[in-house]
């Protein structure tokens, strides 16, 4: 099923094919379930610590109990065995499975607990070409700051972008953007300040988003909504996600966002982000 | 698992602590899926039709494309097989199980499809004595016309509920009402008119919803929303669902509706429900 061959599920590690859970698990019967996926460079996992302090955020949110598991050392045979230089170990929390299936579930959960790793060219295409994207009405459920498995919003974003012929969607709700389809997005304004839409609970509290924030030294950041027009009025615009890291947003719904080419800016912060994962960047030549 | 043995899951009936899905399925990592409920009594499906119906539109909402599946002969030999006299049968379709998570899915979906029974009495203490509930912001996704597994809202509702001591959520947004945690809301208003929301995005087109309103004969209904101090003033209230048919509703948030009792407008409409689904009312002492 995985592109690579183990997993991990409820404290085993065994082939991808042969991963089973009960139907009756609530992450299959009520999307009660959590999850992260956390990139891998060099065979190292990128900022573990963040996504692991998310994953406990999101379970307090729907209420289950963290389970007892050691998750950096599970990441970590799972790199092993999979042989994970490059890509990302994705990682899903469920309320588990118990009896017949109610709404309020018992009331102590058995969480169930799967992971699997997956080879990804993190620095490739994307990050240097950009993508394209479309924008449409925000669907999601009201607590976008847990990190859940409702992800039909998003699945049918990324479906509608592609029958448009574009790579991503960008969401907005009251006339304001929330986020990319499963990423973050900045934007350089039009009088050059670098802004990204303030944490609430209308969006991702995003690892890479905070890493950029992070690495930005110098640079100041305006944490504010904006709005569709604001984003076709930018000098740049870029998205941040574990996956895709830092993408160059070059056009939206067709207009091309500035000359419809990756911006200084954006480049700038591609280049801090790859140090800081450890990249060679001598190596990276469209940098 | 299930209250009872045979379980349906893609073509096979199997023991239920047999089934298994894989976890790729993207029904448990996308929540991909939708599902219907039917309410089984005397052995026979009840209003199995206008469910079937609200499946298809669900599966198309959300982008899965009807599986070839007799549903009705599947549901009657889950019956069979069950024994079920009086309970429900529980349908859930998902996008399938399909090499990589990725948020597109391919383009052509192998549904997966689950199928439960579970024995339950359905004109019970109830319909007798009548439920309480707390009221909470509704923080579903947008499109609650769909009958998605995306339930952590719903899941949540009936845990805070029962922490208060009470049975179900009444959820509202904006000011107004949308419907019960799994249950469309009715209010006879204060000037002694039935009303229930009218069908949007913002609710669950409910089938016994619509049979209620069939049933209704002489009574007209204002389909409208209205708002807590709406129902706060209300002379009575009962919710309508596939579970719990026809619950008086008697308090809410600690605060009793009306005299707290059951209404004589609820009385007439659960007697009307029964009758439908060919219960004897004579039978019935409290009726």
């Amino acid at each position: 099923m995985s592109e690579t061959d183990w997993v991990y599920l409820n404290g085993e590690f065994l082939p991808a094919s042969e991963a089973r859970v009960s139907p009756f698990d609530r992450g299959f019967l009520f999307a009660q379930s959590v999850y992260e996926v956390t990139s891998v460079y060099a065979g190292k996992l990128v900022d573990f610590e963040p996504h692991l302090a998310r994953l406990k955020s999101s379970l307090a949110g729907i209420e289950i109990a963290a389970p007892e598991v050691d998750f950096e050392a599970a990441h970590k045979e799972l790199i092993d065995r999979n042989r994970l230089q490059e890509g990302l170990v994705y990682l899903q929390v469920t309320a588990g499975a118990h009896g017949p299936r109610d709404f309020y579930g018992p009331e102590v959960l058995t969480p169930s607990v799967f992971m699997f790793a997956s080879h990804r060219e993190l620095i490739g295409d994307v990050a240097r070409d950009g993508i394209t994207a479309i924008s449409l009405e925000d669907t999601r459920w009201k607590r976008r700051d847990y990190k859940t498995t409702q992800l039909v919003s998003q699945s049918l974003a990324y479906r509608a972008a592609r029958r448009a012929g574009a790579v991503t969607a960008i969401m907005h709700e009251d006339g304001m953007i929330t986020e990319a389809a499963s990423a973050n997005l900045w934007i350089v304004s039009a009088d050059g300040t670098l802004v990204t839409r303030n944490l609430s609970s209308a969006l991702l509290p995003g690892i890479t988003r905070a890493r950029v924030q992070m690495l930005l030294g110098g640079v100041s950041v305006e944490e504010r909504p904006f709005s569709l027009d604001d984003l076709f009025a930018a000098r740049e615009a870029f998205t941040s996600s574990t996956g895709a890291m830092i993408a160059p947003l070059l056009a939206v719904d067709g207009n091309p966002i500035a000359n419809g080419a990756p911006g200084p800016i954006t480049r700038k912060v591609q280049a801090a982000y790859y140090k800081f994962i450890g990249a060679d960047l001598s190596a990276i030549e469209w940098l």
